[in-house]
């Protein structure tokens, strides 16, 4: 792995000291897999990140500096090495206080790394999806950060720490009850030949894959419980790493999707795979 | 303002590009005043401090690494030259992903500087204590990481931009209405003669004066609507750095306590300030 630092327009080692990334969780974050240098899903990545800027009020140019650092990568760490990448964009260092400074000079940072494989190819011999359970950490409703991948990530730390043996991810509900997200990925679900997945307008990543989904298939925001989800033909997960998985169990519940159902999520998983 | 970072029992000029501080905001901090390089309120600090540590499952050799670094700062640094100190502490460097890494070697950051004077004895001319307003952005509730001071300050930069012109402070709500806390500071409500303050379950910072309050006085813990702390008789201010300060307006309420709670709350101003 390689880590980029970006302050001012310049590479250096690392983030100031000072930087609200580290004080506050200031920041935002995209997860990107690659492909010869580019980043396919780049458009979906470029308006999460927006969304987040205009959210934290980070400066109207923060999009154009970003630009300006992905063009500029040194050589010796181009982009076409590696197969995935994870993007920071902080506030920038800053006097002690919760108040932004100003001017505000934001700070950059790019990692790059090899991505998995697509998680349905990676599976082992005789497996045909993911066994998930149900966190025990809720996530608190905070309607002005709903939706963004910001780096305030303390309850999704908390929930991985709270994985059972056996587990290979699990679903978060919020403090109502409602089914939201997974710790690292999104959900999908198949009800009655309908398209499913949870409204995330008060927790929860609008994750690039869930978007990417949404415009492949009609898929409508609804809220869920977990009885819901515990009733439904089919459960799928994605992430920008992962790509789409269906989940074969979820607690005590199995899930044997009819052959429709998993030739249709084979074939978005094939056809997010040629983007690539 | 001096800044020193700490990795592996050295000191060191910045953290880790992959700390987890940054990445996740997995960490915690205490903001304290000094004096003659002591810090008079540690054994609050501490304590705080440990109940994050336990809570976020760091290392249990934490505390003791934490207590090492202070005792080994650098004499071009020495605590006796400021009057006050932020103190982070993170899980660490990691590689990718929100699971701990094992084992956790955790970062030290220490930022030394001056205090600003006490609240009270700084207002201005003519002016007996702060104007507040009610702030726009609500808290969520995440009772896993209430009382903690951690590093997912995403609410409060948010709150410190919803400031009016005029407001000293804003109090900010949960999502269900209760009144909690300040962005920058706790809460004490004085009523019919009796002192409260609100519960912090759910959301909020347990700050170390709010609990050295607690010591001097009888303060219950209560759930506390916008209304309830308009139909105040007094209500009182604290943190670390501003010491107790009465607030004399809230939205369009006026507070003037009478002579005994006004007596009672620079008594106790003077008494914290004697321990410095």
């Amino acid at each position: 792995m390689t880590v980029l630092c970006r302050v001012a327009g310049q590479w250096q080692d690392y983030l100031p000291a000072t930087d609200r990334g580290l004080q506050y969780g200031d920041g935002l974050f995209e997860t990107m897999r690659l492909s010869g240098g580019r980043v396919p899903l780049w458009s979906l990545h470029q308006a999460r990140l927006q969304s987040g800027i205009s959210a934290l009020c980070f400066p109207p140019t923060t999009m154009a500096d970003v630009l300006l650092a992905l063009d500029d990568v040194p050589l010796s760490a181009s982009l076409d090495q590696y197969s995935a990448a994870k993007l920071l964009v902080t506030r920038g260092a800053g006097p002690r206080g919760y108040q932004s400074p100003d001017p505000v000079q934001i700070s950059i940072q790019l990692h790059l790394f090899d991505a998995p494989r697509w998680r349905w190819s990676a599976l082992p011999m005789g497996c045909s999806g993911l066994t998930v359970g149900v966190n025990e950490v809720r996530l608190g409703r905070q309607p002005r950060l709903a939706g963004l991948k910001h780096l305030n990530r303390l309850e999704q730390v908390l929930a991985r720490a709270e994985f059972q043996p056996g587990w290979d991810e699990s679903l978060m509900l919020d403090e109502q009850g409602d089914v939201i997200e997974g710790c690292y990925s999104n959900l999908l679900v198949c009800k009655a030949g309908q398209w499913l997945t949870p409204m995330l307008d008060a927790a929860g990543v609008n994750g690039v894959i869930r978007q990417w989904l949404r415009q492949q298939l009609v898929v409508t925001e609804a809220r869920l419980s977990l009885d819901d989800i515990k009733q439904a033909d089919a459960l799928v997960l994605s992430n920008s790493l992962m790509g789409i998985v269906p989940i074969v169990r979820l607690d005590n519940v199995e899930y044997s999707p009819n052959h429709e159902t998993l030739d249709a999520m084979k074939a978005l998983q094939s056809r997010l795979e040629s983007l690539f």
